[in-house]
């Protein structure tokens, strides 16, 4: 079911919802009401109930929510039952980081490709996959159906590197760039912008004094 | 001029302002309109100039703003003319990332104490700071004057870990473990909480389908 009304604000919260629920399975909790849920997240049940009232009637009232089908179907409404092919290209400090985060390739995303400009870093193998020079990512990004491409570069270039994905056939950017990259409308790009992260801490510490 | 009433909406577009007048700054644009910044950035002439008016009256009718004064301004207002005094907690991959960024050094930001409660990692340098056991880190806060503390761990221990930093005297935290860390109200933290950045992402793509 297409959710195209579906405000970006409820989408965000979608994903902590999971991250709790995910937390209560593990600890074997078998039910949870919205208002148990609220104290856990600091969300109202009325909000947490028009969440996930987008998505379906989930709840039965008098008893809450039943853990594991409501993880498991939000897992699927964040499309996490599937995997996904990534390629991520920058495969410096921060590259290296991301390509060796076990949580996103228990998730199911796998990054089968990585690409680096620097001739001095192409060859060296991050978790078992090869550092490949920018010239060839094209190509392996149609051979081998990718469909994310992970930019973590400097804003210079960045561009041109979401260009290069784009025409190749990737329809996701996650973007740790400082930059806002232009796209066709029918391609989707995630910012993780550190920088505007970090700025707004400075500037919630200098109010607070 | 503290500024209570200011949404976290328009907070989280300002370093995106700043952004754009830095690099207008580094082309010699000497001064731009909120209708020319607008195309920069996307949001609409009117919200520009209604979010920079919660802070001051910076631009003049039909001259626009003086890019020099105003990127000077909000760089105050983000707190960036002065420097931060930070400890880095998760030498993993994620904390080196981090440790090595450069664009935080050039901000304002010092990382002077990395702690690791590994003692295969405790010993080692990154970018000349060495890394030191957690047991060492409520003194050094102290005797620091540690004001921000950056959490690179998993989930498990991170509250320990904030617990730690705001008994010690720290007064903001950027956390980058997936937890929802509780602290006193006084205590800033701002969450960089990357998977449910790749989650939104997934259920984007989904949806495009």
């Amino acid at each position: 079911m297409k959710n195209k009304n579906v405000s970006m604000a409820v989408i965000r919260r979608l994903p902590k919802y999971y991250r709790y629920l995910s937390e209560l399975l593990e600890n074997d909790i078998k039910r949870i009401s919205s208002k148990e849920l609220s104290k856990l997240t600091d969300f109202t049940a009325s909000q947490i109930r028009q969440d996930l009232n987008n998505f379906g009637g989930f709840g039965q009232q008098g008893y809450g929510y039943n853990v594991e089908d409501l993880q498991r179907e939000l897992g699927k409404i964040l499309g996490l039952d599937k995997t996904y092919r990534a390629v991520l290209i920058g495969a410096g400090n921060l590259g290296q980081a991301i390509a060796n985060y076990r949580g996103f390739s228990d998730s199911g995303f796998e990054i089968l490709g990585i690409f680096d400009k620097n001739p001095k870093v192409t060859g060296k193998k991050l978790r078992d996959v090869e550092v490949k020079a920018m010239e060839d990512m094209g190509d392996f990004i149609k051979e081998n159906d990718i469909e994310i491409g992970i930019i973590c570069t400097p804003k210079e270039g960045s561009q041109e590197i979401a260009d290069t994905l784009v025409e190749s056939g990737v329809t996701g950017i996650w973007n740790f760039a400082p930059a806002d990259l232009k796209v066709p409308e029918n391609i989707t790009v995630e910012d993780v912008h550190l920088n505007e992260s970090l700025f707004t801490l400075s500037y919630l510490l200098k109010e607070k004094k």
